[in-house]
C-alpha cells in the first residue's frame, strides 16, 4: 500500500461543495468514484485538507489516498485526469509517507477572494468573481484588516453552527491587489473556521462601503458573537488557493 | 417608435446558439422574452448581426429592436440587464436611425479563437478556450494563414449545408498572439460563412501539427469542396469579438 498526496483544482460552480453528502454532486464523490473504478469497484477513501462550500473554488486543494495499484508515480496524474469530469483537474500526484495526512499535517492555508468592482456585468466572470458595483474605500478596508492580523478568537467570524470548540486562529497576511477592476484579497493563516473568510470579507465590505468604521472590528472580535459581524460574502468569489505543509 | 442599437456579450456555454429554435434556450429568445415583459406581453422582434452556434461566445454581438417605451436612452442598459439572466449582458444601448439594420449595415466582423496550449487541464477555462495539448508549429500556421488573406471563394471552408449562394468573402487580417500558453487567433473580414472561422482554425491546426503543408491551403481553396479542408474546431474556443459599421 502506498500513500499519495495529490493537489487538485476545481471550479466549484457545479458542486455542492467538497465533502460527500447524500444525493449531491461533490468533489470528494467524483474523486472517490474514479478511484473506485480504477480499483475494480473497491472503495478508496480520500481525505482532504478541509472542506469547501458549494460554489467555492480551489486552485490548490490537497487530498491524500492509499492505493496498491502498480501505477508509476508520474502516471497517476494523467490516469486520474483521463477519468475525471472537466470541472476537476489533478495538478500533481506524489508519493507520501504512510503517516502523511492532508488535513492534520497542514500548517497553513491561503485563500483568495475576488471582487469585480464594476457596474458592468461580465457574463464570463459571473461564477468566478463577486461583482460589487458600488463605491468602495479600499484604504479603509486595508486599515480594518489589520485588526484581524495575529492570533484571535474568531467566534464572531464563523458560522454559528460551527462545531469546532477552539476558535482561536492566527492570520499572518491579509493583502489587497487591485488589477484594473479586479480586487483580490489574500488571506494566509494557520487555519480558517467554517465560513470565516467569507464573513471577514463581508465585514470588510461594510467598512469599504462606509457602514462601519475600521476600529469597530476590534469590538466585533471582542464580542465573540456571530451576530456582531457583517454578512457572509457570496461563495463564488472565494478560492482555496494553496495548502501549506512542513 | 424608436430604433435602438444594442451591443451584447454572452457566455455561449448555456445556449443552443444565438437564433431562436423550437424548445431551445437561445440568446435571441432570452432577449425577446425580456423585451416582451417590458412591453406588457407585446412581442418585440430583435435582429442580430448574424447567428452564433451553440457554445460560441460573444464579446460584442450587435442587435437592433424598435420600441415606443418612454425610457431615456441612458436607462435602457440597466433596465435590460436587471431582467436578463447572468450569462447575457448588455454592454451599451443607443438610439439608431430607423433605417439602421444590425445585419445588413454591418461592414465587417472580428472573430477570435482561443487555444490553451497546455497538457494541464484548467477547470476554470474549460468552456472558454480549446485545450490543445500537442506540439504546434505556430510559424507554419502563420505562413499558411496568408493564403486566406484577401478575397476568395470560401466554399471549402463553410459547412456543406450552408444555404448562402455567394461564398466569396474578404479576410483583411489574421494574426496570432501567444500570451503564456494562451494562443489567440484573430480574424477580421467583411463577413464569414457558416462555421467558416472554426473550419479555418481546424485546418490551420492541421498545418501546425505537421499533417498539412502551408502551401496545400491554396489547393483547398481552389477545390471548392468542404471535404478538402480540415476539421471544424470546437465551438467553445470561438468569440464573436466585434461587429463593424460605417
Amino acid at each position: 500500500m502506498q500513500r499519495y498526496k495529490c493537489v487538485i483544482s476545481y471550479d466549484g460552480s457545479g458542486f455542492s461543495g467538497y465533502q460527500v453528502q447524500p444525493n449531491k454532486r461533490t468533489v470528494q464523490l467524483e474523486l472517490e468514484t474514479v478511484l473506485a473504478k480504477m480499483h475494480k469497484g473497491e472503495q478508496v477513501k480520500i481525505a482532504g485538507s478541509g472542506r469547501t462550500d458549494a460554489g467555492v473554488h480551489a486552485k490548490g486543494q490537497v487530498i491524500h489516498f492509499d492505493s496498491s495499484l502498480p501505477i508509476p508515480e508520474d502516471k497517476w496524474e494523467m490516469a486520474l485526469n483521463s477519468m475525471l469530469p472537466a470541472d476537476i483537474s489533478v495538478l500533481s500526484v506524489e508519493k507520501a509517507s504512510e503517516s502523511f495526512h492532508a488535513r492534520f499535517d497542514a500548517t497553513g492555508k491561503e485563500y483568495r477572494y475576488q471582487l469585480l468592482l464594476s457596474v458592468k456585468r461580465d457574463p464570463f466572470q459571473r461564477n468566478f468573481v463577486y461583482q460589487y458595483p458600488y463605491q468602495l474605500d479600499i484604504d479603509a478596508m486595508q486599515e480594518a484588516s489589520k485588526y484581524f492580523l495575529g492570533t484571535h478568537d474568531f467566534t464572531s467570524f464563523c458560522a454559528s453552527k460551527t462545531e469546532v470548540v477552539d476558535k482561536v486562529r492566527t492570520i499572518e497576511i491579509i493583502d489587497f491587489v487591485l488589477d484594473g477592476d479586479l480586487l483580490t484579497i489574500r488571506f494566509i493563516g494557520n487555519g480558517f473556521l467554517y465560513n470565516m473568510v467569507r464573513i471577514l470579507v463581508g465585514t470588510l465590505l461594510e467598512v469599504g462601503s462606509g457602514e462601519r468604521k475600521p476600529a469597530h472590528l476590534a469590538d466585533i472580535l471582542a464580542g465573540k458573537d456571530r451576530r456582531f459581524a457583517g454578512k457572509t460574502a457570496p461563495a463564488h468569489g472565494l478560492y482555496l488557493w494553496e495548502v501549506f505543509y512542513k
